[in-house]
């Protein structure tokens, strides 16, 4: 077995989950990312621990022919065997991995929607514990990223693998700037000026527990602030589809207008999954500058420097204030701007980004 | 897809399970069976059924690393989680399927008996509603087959793939006299000579709705009532090794002579599961007659016609009769003995099979 595949497991049991003796842990995996199911089987077992290896609901092409064939309206209720499962386990492993980031292409939008409104309450109970997100380097995903196999391989071993406690250090200087700040100001050449209060809300340092890799530090607006437009750079995968060049415009908190250059129908599609999906869940800064190109894939593209993220839907309850309203929604979609050049975030009226650089790192120049 | 992958989950759903709309069914199968597993996601969605997909608890390489890594006696109880599935589903479909049917060879037998014991309360909750055991065609089983891949497909499909109905009625012959019996006698060459009652005991049609391929009737011994000798000419698979050469001689049911001719030290563990792996929970008659070869796999071997079966270890409850006692154990070992030759089965002092060929068949001479 290649060591690095080791080197993940041991990564995701050991940091991600600490996993204790007795814990019952799901490992949510498609068949490409066996590798690693097998090695987390051997680290579980090390702690002597029990796993539960369940197939991946979303994407592959076992969802794809149930969900062609299902009356969207068939389950009124989540099917209770999910149920049973999210409420006896300790702690969760959810694995990506494809052969083809378009299999769920040609199922409808509705029956997608239907299923995913089945799974909310599984994954509200299942995020209340402890859980972690990552990524096997399967060939569809390396396709999407336009980069060999191997070369991929490579990418995101990188990103997994590294000192955590050393990214933790870098990234506390923003949260302590986030949990003291009030008003949030970002601009992007023309196309992007926004402006939202986190008046409240909790500043999150991502150091690759809940998400591997992480690099981030994310926090949730106060819902009705998000006022003005933005511009996402990069495409957004929804249900199969890219969704290329997305402009949205709030005021008071909700999308107002949007646009797309490329899949517009699907974009209309995903701010009607319910109401909340118009809403501001997340606001994140990506940190992780091992993360050096976009590969088309959130759970990197949000992570990389030189980046900030907004994501319709839902907003974490470690972000929400006590006394603060949390958005609950069936979407979760984080889109990306590009802040590299000719842009700035201002924090209660001070620049403490310029062009990707934070005010605490080197070559910040704030006159420049 | 192979179209007669489509028609191998059609069969499953349709006429092993009879799925129900809202059913909640579980499917475990191991990576190597991913075509059936999608093609039963579509027969499922067309129930408009809920499918869940869980890895393999036996054999493979997740198995073999968790195994080899945890302490034997880390779980004195079942994992909860696996006690809710089992509770939660309507029906279950086991599939098997591997690149390597011994890859499980270099665990040791005390970790799989310990992680054996704590299925013993699922596999028995599962079996008190809707399942099913079947095989995909993968290159493993292909190689202890002694065929090729392509070979051993269509070997597999032939034997599923068929006329269920007409099945039923040609074994209903043998569930007669089976049911109105009392002792039995079975004696092959100079090697086996053995006898037991099946008084008050039942037996069942498998019409390929539990096992699929189906194609035996089987019942159950009378506990104490087992004596004799029996050489088993097939060899036996368990945990990951081959015992050949089985001989055990029974003296009021129990095992009192073992001896095996490779790895007879398998075999004692193999007894030593606990105290009911010594007795025999089930007496059955291979039946199905396109199963024309041996492959060293029991889910086919047992149902060739010309063979009978004993298993050591459990009973299924539906062959034991309401007064009479249901052997319980964590194994259930079955092991065939070739009936082809110099052979004959009587029942109550009747010749009821001859060299492999019933009374109710056309080629049966009592005088031969």
């Amino acid at each position: 077995m290649d060591p690095r595949v080791d080197e993940h497991a041991r990564t995701i049991v050991e940091h991600c989950l600490d996993v204790q003796a007795g814990d019952e842990v799901v490992i949510a995996a498609p068949p490409e990312a066996q590798d690693l199911v097998v090695a987390l089987h051997e680290h579980l077992g090390k702690r002597d621990a029990f796993p539960f290896h369940i197939g991946r609901f979303q994407g592959g092409p076992a969802n794809r022919a149930f969900l062609r064939r299902l009356d969207p309206d068939a389950f009124e209720h989540t099917p209770g065997v999910l149920e049973a499962v999210a409420d006896e386990v300790d702690c969760s492993i959810a694995i990506q991995a494809t052969s083809n980031t378009h299999e769920v292409g040609d199922v409808s939008p509705g029956a997608q929607a239907a299923f995913q409104r089945l799974f909310e309450p599984v994954r509200d109970a299942i995020m209340e514990k402890r859980w972690v997100g990552t990524q096997y380097p399967a060939s569809g995903n390396a396709q999407a990223a336009e980069m060999s196999t191997e070369a991929y391989a490579d990418f995101v071993y990188d990103a997994v693998n590294k000192d955590w406690a050393a990214q933790r250090e870098f990234q506390e200087n923003l949260v302590e700037i986030l949990d003291d700040a009030s008003q949030i100001h970002i601009v992007s050449g023309d196309t992007t000026d926004v402006s939202m209060s986190v008046d409240g809300m909790h500043a999150v340092n991502d150091d690759g527990t809940v998400n591997l890799p992480g690099g981030e530090v994310f926090t949730a607006p106060v819902v009705d602030s998000v006022t003005g437009e933005v511009y996402f750079d990069m495409p957004v995968m929804w249900r199969g589809a890219e969704i290329e060049g997305v402009r949205l415009v709030f005021e008071d908190g909700e999308v107002v207008e949007h646009a797309a250059e490329k899949n517009e129908d699907m974009l209309t599609g995903m701010l009607d999954v319910d109401e909340q999906a118009t809403r501001v869940g997340e606001l994140g800064f990506g940190m992780n500058r091992d993360i050096t190109q976009f590969t088309n894939n959130m759970l990197f593209d949000e992570k990389m420097g030189d980046t900030i993220h907004l994501a319709l839907g839902h907003a974490y309850e470690e972000t929400v204030g006590a006394d603060r309203e949390q958005n609950k929604s069936a979407l979760h979609m984080d889109m990306i701007v590009d802040m590299s050049e000719d842009s700035y975030v201002e924090v209660d009226g001070e620049v403490i980004q310029r062009n990707g650089t934070f005010v605490f790192e080197d070559g910040f120049d704030e006159q420049a």
